[in-house]
């Protein structure tokens, strides 16, 4: 039913559209759960402009769960170094793209702090979550 | 000299200046290190907006050095997970705020990719180097 990986650091999913329509479906899939965009990166236009080198469509959104970001902030003072969660759309082929989302789980692991845990694993399930939305919607959306 | 400390994922600076000065000679010291400050979230305006709760003056800054952050790519596609390279800025007492960086080295290491060691240790050189220009400056304005 969905083609969900695990990775060392994230979860990622392969979707048949194009990077526009991925990008705006990932976006609402993670507003479905909870997680604001607080931040959108442009990697192809940020390299273009910086280095002038051309890049494929990739872009790095900062997903934010206010109520867990308020909690891990309040364990944890420093966490804003870890935060927000990222999630990476890019093209991959013609209307192909593919959507990673980062594990919160394993990437809270260098802090050290166990209090940490069960917040980090809500955020890691809630994108997780996201990420199988957006696989029944991006089917909705090629037919 | 310098009051830096190392932390478990991070290295932190005391400066003996209010918030918005703080912020200010952080972005100018990255900027001189050759990173483009990408983002910018005011954790204390989005607490506030979205829980209605309040919390200290706190941003966390998105630092991005192109040539890096392109090669990084080039060799781990999805690094994009772990970049940009967040620096915090918040208060701590009246006159006085602390700034964070992440310690990419240690932040990648769940990656588990060798061919990202140098240049992880390339950023983290150059947020170290940051720091400590800071740390002078610091001196200087607040006179």
């Amino acid at each position: 039913m969905t083609n969900m990986k695990k990775t060392k650091y994230g979860f990622s999913i392969g979707l048949p559209l194009d990077f526009d329509n991925a990008l705006e479906l990932t976006t609402s899939a993670l507003k479905d759960h909870g997680f604001g965009v607080l931040t959108e990166i442009d990697i192809k236009e940020t390299l273009k402009n910086k280095l002038n080198v051309d890049f494929k469509r990739y872009v790095i959104l900062g997903a934010c769960n206010p109520p867990l970001a308020y909690k891990a902030l309040s364990i944890e003072e420093e966490i804003g170094l870890l935060l927000p969660c990222n999630v990476i759309v890019y093209e991959d082929g013609e209307n192909s793209s593919k959507v990673v989302a980062i594990d919160p789980y394993e990437a809270m692991k260098v802090v050290g702090n166990p209090d940490l845990e069960h917040i980090a694993g809500e955020a890691r399930k809630r994108l997780r979550l996201s990420l199988l939305k957006l696989s029944t919607a991006a089917v909705e959306t090629a037919r």
